[in-house]
């Protein structure tokens, strides 16, 4: 489930404050927001709000924690074939078409990864997140090595890489003149399964070797 | 000549200040930089800069801007050999063993460029930039299509990725735990000259056809 549609129904105050946080921040972005903004649209007791949280930025932490439990468990399964299951991840990761909705959290997402520049507790959590997609990469591409579908080479490095192309495509979404922005992120995701399967793939000759 | 070395003897006023901007920025980061920061850091007369400069955001916005024009006369020239070009260029954008201080100018850049997600003017310095180093691929892989060292694939595409890995590769750098990322940066420098090979070279089969 979108992470928008989980606080359209919220089950529990954790996850009503979360939306709250969650529509602020994609209507202020950043350098905007404030408890008072979040409390707005918070339809619970304000005082819980104001007696749980010294700032903004305890919040916000607390928010990305709560999105990366969401992507921890939404992140497709990994029972496809391996080349399908990149697809279906990189598809989660790396929509092409994003929606009005989609784009304002990825701009948010941005602004918040910045201040992990400077502020520990936001970087914990960008770590996490960015191990998180690492991890679940490094499985696939085992298990199509192992299935001998994919050929033998360094899982944790093309990971890596693969996670800095999605970093790379979400800020050029953000902070790029967007009459080209999407087009510029279909090109990175075209290319980017061009060079995966360039990469994995055997090619006939070394199949049959 | 690194930006760095260009502020220690620059050689107008607008050097000196957009040396005094670098060294506040490093020092304080973009959240705590105020335009008194940059003044105790300026030599010259403090009422130049409080006479030009309403906010901190119109002096880094210029600042953006005489970083941009830093980039396009360092950017090392399209003479080689089109791969070693394509070497030079990410040696010049995505060092793997970057200095404290070019670490420090990493990551106030990716706090600037978060500012790009809500601000119209951050956003035309980082999509020019962007621009800049896109074009500069397209010329060089077009360079060895041309001499039939590449293989003739969409050489906007292939740019457009390039790119944003670099983007992805500085944000990391900037915004994840500091201890895994110099062997997180090399993983991804190393995989994109490998993908960049397997996609722009060649085979054997392939030159002789």
């Amino acid at each position: 489930m979108p992470l928008g549609e989980l606080f359209d129904e919220p089950t529990d105050t954790r996850q009503e404050l979360m939306g709250a946080t969650y529509c602020a921040l994609c209507e202020h972005g950043y350098a905007e927001l404030t408890i008072q903004r979040i409390s707005d649209q918070f339809p619970k007791s304000k005082s819980l709000l104001y007696h749980h949280y010294d700032s903004k930025d305890e919040l916000l932490v607390e928010f990305l924690s709560f999105v990366l439990e969401h992507l921890e468990s939404t992140i497709p399964e990994d029972d496809d074939e391996p080349l399908e299951a990149l697809e279906s991840l990189l598809d989660h990761l790396l929509p092409t078409d994003p929606s009005a909705e989609q784009q304002q959290f990825i701009r948010a997402i941005v602004e918040l990864r910045a201040q992990a520049a400077s502020t520990p507790a936001y970087q914990t959590q960008f770590t996490r997140s960015t191990e998180c997609i690492q991890n679940r990469l490094v499985a696939i591409i085992n298990r199509g090595q192992n299935q001998g579908v994919f050929r033998p080479l360094e899982a944790d490095q093309l990971a890596a890489f693969v996670v800095a192309t999605i970093d790379g495509a979400m800020i050029q979404q953000a902070t790029t003149d967007s009459t080209h922005t999407h087009s510029r992120v279909r090109k990175v995701r075209t290319e980017l399964e061009t060079c995966l399967e360039a990469r994995l793939i055997r090619s006939d000759t070394e199949a049959t070797e």
